[in-house]
């Protein structure tokens, strides 16, 4: 089992970067950026994690669903809303109960 | 700090689903109906996503995040990819390196 | 070549349906739903015309396609933006002046 | 009524892109980077068009949906599909029964 505090430690360096100089990261830069540029992010890496799968490239598949995940942990730090609460809310749709509610809500 | 291991439970009960009766939950179905509905699910989900943020709503927003990322576990259990696999990408990505090596790609 | 006043008459249909009964079309139920619904539709035709390029299969290219411009022209009529307004905005693109000019914009 | 024809001009122009220089125009670049390159600007500009739509700012949205039509014909190019066959496609759904009958279709 791999460490998963990997994802509080890079919350936490993403949430620091929200004070940091713009010039001096890429997250830095993104979050000053602002929402629009952050969305755009998730857009893009959510088609290219489309596209890997549809390439069937494992490697590739990996490397765009933690683009993914990763640009969501900043869109979180803009909202300054924790991991905490991510992860409070996958707790709701666990085990069997939970992942049979989900197959009932209606989304359109 | 809240709980990190639900992320495995669920990848572990979403990787059971495989075998499961596709009548019996919702992620058994949609396992069985394959990666093009999955795919699509990824691009809702991201769309709601950043419909969420643009209301600025941070319940909404949190739950969409979460269902991105459920639905990013659906995908990594398709290809048979372990979460474990999708950790040690964002760990390669951890800390003041990983991030500013992100921002030296070339992305067009 | 084709007569391309079928995007007018289409148009027009869509907007008559901003006033018409939910129950009785697709569209005009559509509309009552209101623009979250529009543009869950426009992210969802967006990604299987992604998918569908991806598979390589023309028919499946052009029907997906269509269907993210018929997506558009309710997406208008929602704003009460008419086609003309579109064609214009395509207009400004035209000829070699106005794609190379496109080039230079930077688009992040 | 306004010049419908600019899109069977842009579509030609676009067309004649595909043996041009690749350094001399943003389209004759684009076609030559391939297919996966003009798919991310499909999700990127479906995904600004999204936004612009929340945003409820009338320019963007015919921007950004000007945007999204010029990349789809940029997608058509690329896999030599002509105009014609799109419209076509919309002409299938054209009119009352057109409409109507994509609203019982079972779209997952």
């Amino acid at each position: 089992m791999n460490d998963l505090s990997v994802l509080y430690r890079l919350a936490q360096t993403i949430a620091e970067r929200k004070s940091a100089d713009p010039s001096h990261s890429y997250v830095a830069k993104l979050l000053h950026q602002g929402q629009d540029k952050i969305l755009k992010k998730i857009a893009e890496e959510s088609a290219e994690t489309i596209m890997a799968s549809k390439d069937g490239h494992t490697e590739q598949i990996v490397y765009e669903t933690a683009d993914l995940w990763f640009h969501s942990l900043v869109l979180l730090a803009h909202h300054d809303i924790s991991l905490d609460q991510l992860l409070q809310e996958l707790e709701r749709r666990e085990g069997t109960s939970g992942i049979t509610e989900k197959a009932s809500r209606t989304k359109g």
